[in-house]
């Protein structure tokens, strides 16, 4: 029988593996990130517990079990906010205009190309074309969380290759979400919703125009005229952002969309360095590191340890699918070679947007659980191996061109 | 029928209480605490939702449900350690040792006082010696984030009043908690568990003893050999902090006591001032305001409208009992007047400890409804109306003495 954990001992030992993550990580020369998702792995494989969408994690070893595992993953969703509002704080807001459209390409050739090869792997395994529907959608969103901690790790967030991997990486989630809400309305009613999409799609520019030309232009105005204190600025700051996260949830959106926005728009207020000092630190300290340790638990080596041919061409396709794609969209825009090869190495990991479309598909009987399983090993794979090699390249080519 | 809010709208809700709470505080020159938990007052007259205990709030107005009342109230219980870690960051270790037997006369004259006045209140309405002695418990412990924010508020808190009334206010609370766990195993085996309690005692006096003397020596001479950035520094602190909140609830100390001595030790490490510096900002712009916006949100004006003759004398006896035995046990301690009629006032708040006693009576049929709320109203209010003359009271001698 598994010990069953209350919150704060687990608050504890999560902390404690981000925390030996990080050490080993220096040791190594490695993103902090991998070794919070590595020791989050390896706490992961003795804690047992159920996340989203009702899938259960089976541990390798039944040691530990949460008896609150919502606050937990509720911790580390906060986490996600934290980060992309950071993010979002960093970025240079002209030059993230100045490569919307080439963000733009990257996006959709990045889309493209895997949600075909997911469709086609899936028709050729004798699956049905909704199957293959779910399981390109699967493939379609990059996980902005990992790139861009390690884009920032590696001082490369305000270049112009960090700023267009950013948009590209926001945008990718964008299309991935209306895609998935398109499915699950056609999966639920039987019938493709065009005017619910173009609706969605309307929205979705919106939210990012409106805050980006009317509210920056307010908010500085304000921020010049009102002096606030380090604490008082931090919940002002916070207020606006889970106030853009919500409002993002609520046009379907996700959340993290609407808190990398609010970073844009604070960012460009005279606030904007104490508060990006203070959410760094807030965020990076506990909640950011909660977040990768816990995606690091989620992953399930059983599922990983019985991979399936099936699964091993899913993630083969799934990997190249991005990387050709992003990089021939680089390409197109008139970047480096190296530009274009990081950007499709960066925008290669997947996770929320994967495991919310196969978790919805398996719960509607659409995916069995073997499908289910290749999703998550997908997730895995591009997760934890990606880390690594985006690290060597972009360190290398700081090494190369010295500043 | 209430709409039910998850978590995101509920943090943006709460945190906006909580900064427009501090704003008015700011306009009427009182302390933000008192902001905090008015707002949040208000605000809970709109939220109906059940915590600890399974005791549930019904608001004047039932707009807002809360669909995950545990993660928010989670949070408000990771505010209090970082509200109580910080606080021990910043007393003065020695000065705190030197006052601890003046600290210990206060807490015992305070302790006893207020439970020999709720006991005999109730033996004089006719209640049982049994439903005497949780009355009189619950009387017992200050609830320690209220004066102690209040205190370092005022610029108070590394005085020698301010240590002393921190002193008093911890010894207090193992006091209650020694006394509650004792009445626990009486009111569940009908016994007084003798062995028991002295192992409570001597446990408690360890838990101080140990960190203070070793655990100090030793941290520090590790804290001279290691360098850690702001990042690094606040996870490692943040690991310390939740292994001693998690060893003393383990020794049936608060998780709450545990923060406190975490942040005497670190205190006393040459890392202190940094992660003070780090800790006040992530704990006062974020956990702490969501603690005290979330307390005020517990605040059950039905309770308070309703109020019973026996609540208005519990509440007159629990304030007068509190103030009347801090400051005698301060005066003996050869303090000023001054110095111990704010003593006794700054221990008058009660909730935690108070609310659990109630709760656990309540829930084992030892106490009524009625005397439920009784308790309630004691804690409503001596939160909230200690606060703005306590703030009264420190700030009119600083304006009298200038430093």
């Amino acid at each position: 029988m598994p010990i069953e954990l209350p919150l704060l001992p687990m608050l504890l030992i999560i902390l404690l593996a981000a925390g030996v993550g990080r050490l080993f990580s220096k040791w190594f020369g490695q993103s902090v990130i991998l070794g919070e998702l590595v020791f989050g792995a390896i706490l992961g494989s003795f804690v047992a517990f159920s996340f989203e969408g009702g899938i259960s994690h089976e541990p390798l070893f039944s040691v530990i079990e949460i008896s609150d595992p919502e606050t937990v993953f509720h911790l580390a969703d906060i986490g996600i906010l934290f980060l992309l509002f950071s993010i979002g704080l960093d970025l240079d807001l002209e030059r993230f205009k100045e490569l919307a459209l080439p963000a733009g390409e990257v996006a959709v050739s990045g889309v493209i190309l895997p949600f075909a090869l997911g469709y086609g792997v899936a028709i050729l395994f004798g699956f049905s074309p909704l199957v293959g529907s779910f399981l390109g959608a699967s493939l379609v969103a990059t996980s902005v969380g990992i790139s861009a901690s390690l884009l920032r790790e590696a001082g490369e967030l305000q270049t112009r290759l960090g700023t267009l991997i950013m948009g590209s990486a926001v945008a990718d989630d964008v299309l991935g979400i209306i895609i998935m809400s398109v499915l699950f309305s056609f999966a639920t009613t039987g019938s493709l919703p065009l005017i619910h999409t173009v609706l969605l799609v309307v929205l979705a520019v919106l939210f990012f125009v409106i805050p980006l030309s009317i509210g920056t232009k307010a908010l500085r105005s304000i921020s010049e005229r009102v002096a606030l204190g380090r604490e008082n600025l931090l919940i002002v700051g916070l207020v606006i952002l889970f106030f853009f996260s919500f409002v993002a949830e609520k046009i379907e959106l996700a959340p993290l969309t609407g808190a990398f926005v609010a970073g844009l728009v604070l960012g460009q207020t005279h606030f904007a360095k104490t508060l990006q000092n203070s959410v760094s630190l807030i965020g990076g300290s506990f909640f950011v590191p909660f977040f990768f340790t816990t995606m690091g638990m989620k992953f399930d080596l059983h599922a990983f340890a019985s991979v399936s041919t099936f699964a091993i061409v899913l993630i083969v396709l799934g990997i190249v699918g991005k990387v050709v794609g992003c990089t021939l969209g680089a390409k197109i825009s008139n970047f480096t070679n190296w530009e274009s090869l990081s950007t499709g190495l960066a925008m290669v990991p997947r996770a929320e947007v994967a495991l919310v479309v196969g978790s919805f598909g398996f719960k509607h009987g659409i995916l069995e659980a073997d499908v289910l399983s290749a999703i998550i090993a997908v997730v895995i794979v591009t997760s934890l191996f990606t880390p690594p090699l985006l690290w060597r390249i972009l360190k290398g080519e700081r090494r190369a061109v010295p500043a």
